[in-house]
């Protein structure tokens, strides 16, 4: 793969010369000025786009402003659309950045950009209405929404939005696992309020332990954060927080010194040890056992194996495994809940409607279509697709492949199709590549242009068990920023094209019925994974088994997450916030 | 003055270079890099220092980190105290830029710095306890308090905290002038929260405007924006108001562009015209006449004459002056109340505790010491320095000053006595500068050295006569930072030097008792006054009748808020927040 050694070969050279990556931050900033300056202020042909046809234009309404929603927003240029946005957050938030925002190494502000603001230099006629929406009729094809309750405003009217495609990209809520006291009493990690409310918690804990009128049994209690999930986003506040107190707070609260203590629970037997995800993404042992140890040695205490049972206004209770099930309650400040994802509400009453029951996330196909709902399409983490199965489809496959209707394939019949079978059902491909299929790898390999080989004969039999194994090869999309954004370009490409690909056709060969499919499937392309450990060292994970460790990486970490910012404008602020920090230090005024 | 011909010539220099300005606000910037970043780093020292007796220490409980409690931590500096701090806000703002982050000009958290991080630094032991105060037991010394409300923590406990000396700066409350409907409908402009909670309604409102469901009629009203009190304040939110909407707002929302309306409305005859405050505190009438044409041009409706009489939700009713008194309902979307202050509910219960009723803020001496209690000394906007008459001690200064007891007064001894006097009593300095006691100036001044002039006989009647008219000189301070912050610098001076003044006392002589008072009375320095009129347009009202409008007062305002602010972090942050604006304006997510 190009790209991963591109990506691979810059991270060595910045595991080598640690200053290129400082010289490069510097560069992409500075040189953006200018880019900057010029894009703040363009203005020129922002809404003097002609009409290009008379015809009514389809309107296509995109429910979200997260990734998913927002990258196809930018990804969408083809003028022949009326785009209609509804979201309850006028903003783009870039999320990767919001255990920073807890903290205050960055501001909240810096890494949103408002929607009005990311669609309006499009030639695309988009317009965006700050609305919730509480229902989706897929028969009458309209979305009912309701202005946005967090509003200060006292309007309450309800209103509907017709569509001829809706693009659902609504996100998700967290999962609490129906855990008793967790919606009550814990503070989750999913919105920006979310990074601003726990960040006023953080100082009002240490506010509070510094009263006269306390124990030190309450001022310790106080003052010990708990945060249940060692997924990447729970690792990365855990460290964050490490470093608030200790880079910043101990100094201004010395008595607070003692009694601090942050906790980390997990229920499996390893951080940062993601059990669902493609084959490939996740994280290392390395990396898993470099960061256990450095929590170990920062004095941050991580309890493997915890699961938690309920949560009360000042107590935790866990089961630990392996202890006979027995539940212990540990006195906490604060809880920040992070352990996954649950279904909207408005989802499931959707996911109600049309049938699909006992799910966690909407069904779509590989093109991203919401089964058995024309006209919707679904994406982000809102979504799963649900990837058809081989097994399901052998006896088409064999019959299309069997051109001469002979009952048996020969190994040039199945050369012919064994592109669009690897497009069409991409376990097919992994499956070939982790060489569990060498034999039939190979034998199309050697085959190649050798009329003798060529004319070997499989029946369907021997088909089928040649491809009994694949289905298992299936793995769910991980729901991270990463799929959501590939998902929403994808979608945007295709809509941009929709009316070319309908008369050329470019995907693979329907095995069921006749032509073509109008589109290639999605495919997710994994570029890597972060996971921050706190005092400037980072742990990153690229495709290929590639793992770096340490202040190199933090500095990638920074070059990267500098270069994915929405805007010119969040990224100069992202990095004069890290800046500001640098030289400052974190603050921690209440506001 | 000295101060003020330095100030007056630098800022012609700016009249002449408006490039000097900002070169000076650059290298304000650049020079303190360093020093900002060795001040952020240092620490030494912070907790290190020895008790300098083995005596108990005086309990110093000084109650709000506004202008004047905190002027008053950052300049004590005698170690022979315990300070305890203890106030609702674990920092201090610096409020002039309150109207700025009502738009997002600058950010929340540039102007505000932790107490802890002021305090830290010196050699006074300094603790600092977010509670709020509510309730003052004078006659058992000590101050009752509960943690902040506002906090997230739930821990409801009183406490009561000693005193030797207690330092009250609380501040004040907006004043309704008990106008029904304001603490219901109305946004005040006296917290940062209350900047935040601006901001969001601003946005609100716009988005609010874009919804589909609503008629023009209410979008009109929602963007219909009111100020009340066209006070330095309000006029610099309305400013603040038309130049985000301007400048921002209508490139991302342009259907709005035809419904948004400011108004102002102002209960005088002009804005900008207060009419408390000492004779040269106060803008000039070029001043109120410039900012009423440009807010003409800019389209700002500035209704003068008009008093608020009720506020509903949606309707704000005002009487016009000149009007019959007929009552206009003026339905709005977002009100502003910026009409003067009104007094803190623990103030007025502790005044009437004090016998202090009938007052707007507790009545001090010229030492800020609150009248009728030992150990308890009030400042800011909370307090009023109660100015003793000349009249009321009249016999007194005569006996003082007749000091051959012979029933008359020559000229040499009045001439003994007149600094004296001067200084207890500076509305007889005023009066003698104002030149309307010339004959007697004129007198005192020619006599100087001339025997036969010195022994010209004054008696007590004529005496009287002679000053009868200087007690209407008197006037109270405008509740300003200004004001604030050198009551809190002399305040601190006057501890700082506590034991050497009883020693050797400073002040003038006792008219009514023996020997001289210990400290000089508290004598305000007005500096001048600036109003931000919008599109970097500024007005500087400076000491001796010296006006300037226009853009290079707007320069001279950058450099001055620059200058002022608390510590280098805040000064940075607001000068990139300026920065930011420039290049990439003001945003408008909504958080």
């Amino acid at each position: 793969m190009n790209g991963l050694s591109l990506f691979k070969r810059a991270s060595r050279a910045f595991d080598d010369y640690p200053t290129l990556a400082k010289l490069i931050v510097v560069c992409t900033v500075s040189g953006g000025g200018y880019v900057a300056y010029a894009d703040a202020n363009s203005t020129s042909g922002a809404h003097a786009i002609a009409p290009v046809s008379e015809i009514r234009k389809k309107k296509v309404v995109v429910v979200g402003t997260g990734w998913a929603g927002t990258s196809f927003l930018k990804k969408l240029n083809n003028p022949s659309y009326d785009v209609q946005v509804i979201s309850p957050r006028n903003y783009f938030a870039f999320t990767p950045l919001l255990p920073s925002v807890t903290c205050g190494t960055v501001e909240a502000r810096s890494i949103v950009e408002p929607i009005r603001s990311i669609v309006r230099k499009k030639g695309v006629n988009v317009s965006y209405c700050e609305a919730e929406c509480f229902k989706i009729d897929a028969d009458n094809k309209k979305v009912y929404c309701r202005p946005n309750p967090d509003s200060s405003m006292n309007g309450k009217e309800e209103f509907a939005v017709d569509y001829d495609y809706l693009v659902i990209a609504m996100g998700a809520r967290p999962n609490t696992f129906n855990t008793p006291g967790v919606v009550e009493h814990c503070n989750f990690l999913k919105e920006v309020e979310d990074a601003q409310r726990i960040r006023r918690s953080v100082i009002d804990s240490f506010e509070k332990a510094s009263l006269p009128t306390l124990s030190d049994e309450e001022r310790k209690r106080i003052l010990h954060f708990v945060v249940v999930g060692g997924g990447p986003t729970g690792v990365e506040f855990a460290a964050e927080l490490h470093d608030f107190v200790n880079d910043d707070l101990v100094k201004l609260y010395p008595a607070a010194k003692d009694f601090v203590q942050i906790t980390l629970l997990e229920a499996a037997d390893h951080i940062l040890n993601m059990q669902s995800g493609l084959a490939d993404v996740g994280f290392d042992k390395r990396i898993t056992d470099f960061a256990e140890k450095k929590f170990h040695r920062d004095g941050i205490d991580v309890k493997l194996g915890s699961m938690v049972v309920k949560v009360s206004d000042k107590e935790i209770s866990t089961k630990v495994r392996g202890n006979g099930g027995e539940i212990t309650a540990i006195p906490y400040g604060m809880v920040v809940w992070s352990t996954g994802i649950g279904t909207h509400p408005v989802i499931r009453n959707f996911m109600q409607q049309i049938g699909q029951t006992n799910r966690r996330a909407l069904a779509t196909d590989e093109w991203l279509r919401v089964e058995g709902c024309s006209s919707i399409y679904a994406l982000g983490d809102c979504a799963t697709i649900n990837q058809r199965k081989v097994m399901e489809d052998i006896a088409a496959i064999f019959k299309k492949a069997d051109k001469d209707n002979s009952g048996t394939l020969t190994v040039k019949e199945f050369q012919e199709v064994i592109d669009d079978i690897c497009e069409r059902y991409p376990q097919v491909e992994l499956h070939l590549k982790n060489k569990k299929m060498s034999d039939i790898a190979d034998l199309l390999k050697m085959a190649k242009g050798d009329v003798a080989k060529e004319a070997i004969e499989l029946n369907i039999e021997e088909f089928k068990k040649a491809l009994s194994e694949v289905d298992s090869q299936m793995k769910n999309l991980p729901a991270t920023a990463q799929v959501a954004a590939q998902q929403g370009t994808y979608l945007a490409n295709c809509f941009n094209r929709m009316e070319e690909a309908e008369k050329n056709p470019e995907g693979p060969i329907r095995f069921r019925e006749e032509g073509r499919h109008r589109f290639r499937p999605f495919r997710y392309k994994h570029f890597g994974q972060f996971a921050p450990l706190g005092g400037e060292q980072t742990a990153a994970q690229l495709p290929g088994d590639w793992v770096s460790i340490g202040h190199s990486s933090q500095w990638l970490w920074y070059s990267v997450y500098a270069s994915k910012l929405v805007s010119w404008r969040t990224r100069v602020l992202v990095i004069t916030d890290w800046t500001r920090r640098f030289v400052f230090g974190r603050d921690s005024s209440r506001i």
